[in-house]
Formats: structure tokens, C-alpha cells, sequence
């Protein structure tokens, strides 16, 4: 059976969605948890969690199982989720808050940042990563003289003020299909750095300005060079139409740094 | 010169507001950060610390003065504050803005889990406790299934689903004046269980359920144990009209539980 979760993280002390060897990662984490699941236990305080043990115990024909997982996007470290999509197979059928509980249960043992919103079993040709039809991202700037002590790690803050109405201005330059190179990481996979940008919306709330993004993919730091391009006419540092010429350059150099990983949140993916 | 500050803080690892023996408090953090300020000195990087050392050293009586800061209120470890004010006094003007940026620089240098969002000069009668004519709280509750990891200390996770309508129509019993000894800690050093409730929203955005909370003055732990009944009237284990008999009762153990404190925020204090 093919299953189908939901997941929400904190970014802020892994190396990024991906396993690596050197620090604990969103995967390494998610997988943990389902080998903690698959294998021979008990003993476990979770009724559900322990339910779901007896269950996978019962039919299990090794006592460690490998269970891999695959995200529909990977994000670096410091990069937080609120809907990021991801699968597995598992050999029998369980119900969707069984699986849901379960895990969360094994997360919370670890001390994971995780934590698991749905889970579902789908069709065994869906892919997490080749089914997407969409990815949508959320960036937040905190733009307030002060730095901030309850957002820390949840938004890039900048204490200069931003003029919303000229960021708008430039990012509608950005909206459709274009070459991305200038907003494209020196270490992107994609085979080409054309992309159809659907949506780019700029809104405030309170003191916040807060990006929504999306399209059916996006370059490596794409959302980060596109944040960090259009603060600079935010503060003054470029016109509006200044984002057009840099985007017509299709040259990294001709672009703003890249906004910090904490503001970044990638918040839902569409089938 | 005496000086009224706004300040925000991250209740999570601190011992509260006010300054203890065994651990960090927010009162001690912006004492620090004061005569830190205070002390000759030099030799910082923030250039607005170090003018206004160098302003203070010129006429600093002594090297170490001891500066002491009042609050508008207490909180109690880890509980919040998006808006808590305190006074103080220095010897001399000083600009809003340089106040203000010299304290987030050594605030910053100490670590600590305080911001200020604005500092400034006040007439010599003000006094943030005894001026203060009224404060505001917000209790946030996440109500979902899935625990959160990025609003981990920041609300209190109730799974079980909550009935918003009943916990509304329980709360309109404690608007106004009234006895809330049923809604009092042990420890309360008021001189009389007799309060105003000025104001109890309670809204929803998203996930979230949010009430906002209003009176002259509160009874020590009166938010957190109002917020802890309410919840019963929620789930089920309360009918609202309960709300009024536990009031009546004018006996703590008549309520339910005093919600967690991470889900407290003191919002702001009117003059």
C-alpha cells in the first residue's frame, strides 16, 4: 500500500529535508519514525502506535525493515514546511489517523521538529515528487525597527523600511514564463532555468510583508534570489523596472543575495 | 529623566518578569542591559551604544550604577509579553530612538529573549505599575489533531475538537464586576478577589482559537484559569451555564484547570 502524507516542520536546527550524513534531516527523521513503526516492538505507551506495531509485527518478514520516503520538494536547511507532501509504501493497509498518530508518536519520541497533519492511502502510481501538478511558498519579512524575540527563526527581519507598493512593482515583472537564470543557485540540478511563475503576491499584516509564491517548480534558491532581489526595491537600492533588466541579464551576478532560509516556508503542494 | 519602555519577550526560558535568585527573568536581562549602558565603556560595536556610552561616561558618578526597572505587570515563567511596559529612570536625556537601539544592542550581546519596541520620555509621575489603566492578554489555543512543531511554546495544543459558541456563551458570565476567588491562585497577593472584567473575546483564525482578554487589573493566574475552565465548556465536560455556579462558588476547586502558560501573552497596558 501506498501512502500519502502531510507534514509540517521547523527548519531551524536540521540540514534541510534531505538525509545527510552529517546532521539530522527531515527525511532521516520521517524514516526513523516508520522503521520504529515497522519493526518488532511493544512496550510502546501509544495505543495507536503499538496497535499499528502488533499489526505490522504480525506479518513482518524481517525484524528490520528499510522504509524509504520521498518528498515532492527538497528544502535546504533552515527552510521550514507547513504542508510539505511526501510517500512511502508500507505492506498492509492502515487507517489514515492510525498512521497519522503513529507517527507523530515516534516523532515526538525522537524530539523531532516534525509533526505529521494527514496521512492517506492513495493510488499506488501517485508520486510526491513527479505527480505535483503545483508548490506554493510562503515568505516572510518582518519589517519593524526592532528585532523581534517571539518571530526569531520565523522571518527574515529587516529594520529599514520597505516600500510594499514598489516591491509589487517589480515582482509583476517576474509573473509568467521567463528564463530564471539570474535567480538561479550555482548548484541547481534542473536541466533548464525556464519556469512559468503563476502567482506572486505581496501582502501585509501588521507589521508583517508576506510573499505567496507559486508555480509547478521552481529553481534552487529561486524564492530566496526572487525575496532578496525585490527588497532592494523595497529600500530604495533599485527602481521597480530595474527587476526586469536583471531578469533580461540571465546572469546570477546581475541579481540581489539570497533572503535567509527562516523566512521560507513551503506550504502546500497540489496534485 | 525617567523613561517609559515597550517590551516584548519569549516567556519560554526565563523564570518570568521579575528578577529571581535562581535563573534568568526579564526584569534582570533589561537591569543588565541598563547599566551595562550605564558603565564606562567604549570599545562597542553599535554606534548608537556606544555615543550614548560615551555621553553617560562623561558624567557618571560612578563606574557601576545600579539602575532599577519597573514593570506594569508580572508574569509568571513562560508566559509572554507582545507588549509589557516598564520605567525607569537615567540622569539624563536621552533621544527615543538611541534608548531604544542601545538597549536591543545589549540586549542582543546578553542573548536575551527581550526586545524593545519603544522607548521613551516620560514626566517624573509616571509609574508603570500604579499609572497603568488597563491590560490587555491574548490566549492563544491551537486546536487541532496534529501537535505543532513551529508553534511549539507558543499556544497550548488542545486535539480534542473545542465547541468556539459554548465556550463564548460561557464566558459572558464573567463579564464585569465580580468575585473571582473561583478563578484565583493560592498565591494571589491581591487585597481583594473583587475585579472588573472589562472585555473576553473569543475568535478563531485558522487552527487557532483566540481570546482576548481585558480588565483594570487581573488576580494572579486569572486569565490562564478562566481560559482553563472555558476549555471545558468546549469539550463537553462543562455546559456553559456552569460557568455561572463555578463564579458563584467563589472556590478555586471549583474551576477547571490553569491553562499552560506558553499560551499567554501580555498584549499591551493602556494609560
Amino acid at each position: 500500500m501506498r501512502y500519502k502524507i502531510t507534514v509540517e516542520y521547523d527548519g531551524t536546527d536540521i540540514l534541510g529535508w534531505q538525509r545527510q550524513l552529517d546532521g539530522p534531516s527531515v527525511q532521516e527523521y520521517l524514516e526513523n519514525a516508520l522503521n520504529f513503526l515497522a519493526e518488532a516492538g511493544g512496550g510502546k505507551n501509544s495505543d495507536a502506535a503499538s496497535e499499528l506495531n502488533t499489526e505490522l509485527t504480525a506479518q513482518a518478514s524481517a525484524p528490520h525493515r528499510l522504509i524509504g520516503i520521498q518528498g515532492a520538494g527538497r528544502t535546504d536547511a533552515g527552510v521550514h514546511a507547513l504542508g510539505q507532501v511526501a510517500h512511502f509504501d508500507l505492506e498492509r493497509n492502515i487507517a489514515d489517523w492510525k498512521l497519522r498518530e503513529a507517527l507523530n508518536f515516534y516523532l515526538r519520541e525522537q524530539n523531532a521538529p516534525v509533526a505529521v497533519l494527514a496521512a492517506e492511502a492513495v493510488d499506488d502510481s501517485f508520486n510526491a515528487r513527479f505527480s505535483a501538478k503545483g508548490r506554493g511558498y510562503v515568505y516572510r519579512i518582518l519589517n519593524r525597527r526592532s528585532p523581534s524575540v517571539l518571530l526569531k527563526n520565523r522571518v527574515w527581519w529587516v529594520p529599514v523600511p520597505l516600500d510594499v507598493e514598489k516591491m509589487r512593482q517589480g515582482a509583476a515583472f517576474l509573473l509568467g514564463r521567463h528564463d530564471f537564470s539570474s535567480f538561479r543557485a550555482a548548484a541547481c540540478q534542473a536541466k533548464s532555468p525556464v519556469k512559468t511563475l503563476d502567482r506572486l503576491d505581496i501582502a501585509t499584516s501588521g507589521e508583517e510583508i508576506i510573499f505567496t509564491v507559486e508555480a509547478k517548480s521552481f529553481l534552487h534558491h529561486q524564492v530566496r534570489n526572487m525575496v532578496g532581489t525585490l527588497k532592494l526595491a523595497g529600500d530604495g537600492h533599485l527602481r521597480p523596472e530595474d527587476i526586469k533588466t536583471i531578469l533580461e541579464l540571465r546572469d546570477r551576478k546581475a541579481a540581489g543575495p539570497t533572503a535567509p532560509a527562516c523566512g521560507l516556508y513551503l506550504s502546500k503542494v497540489w496534485y
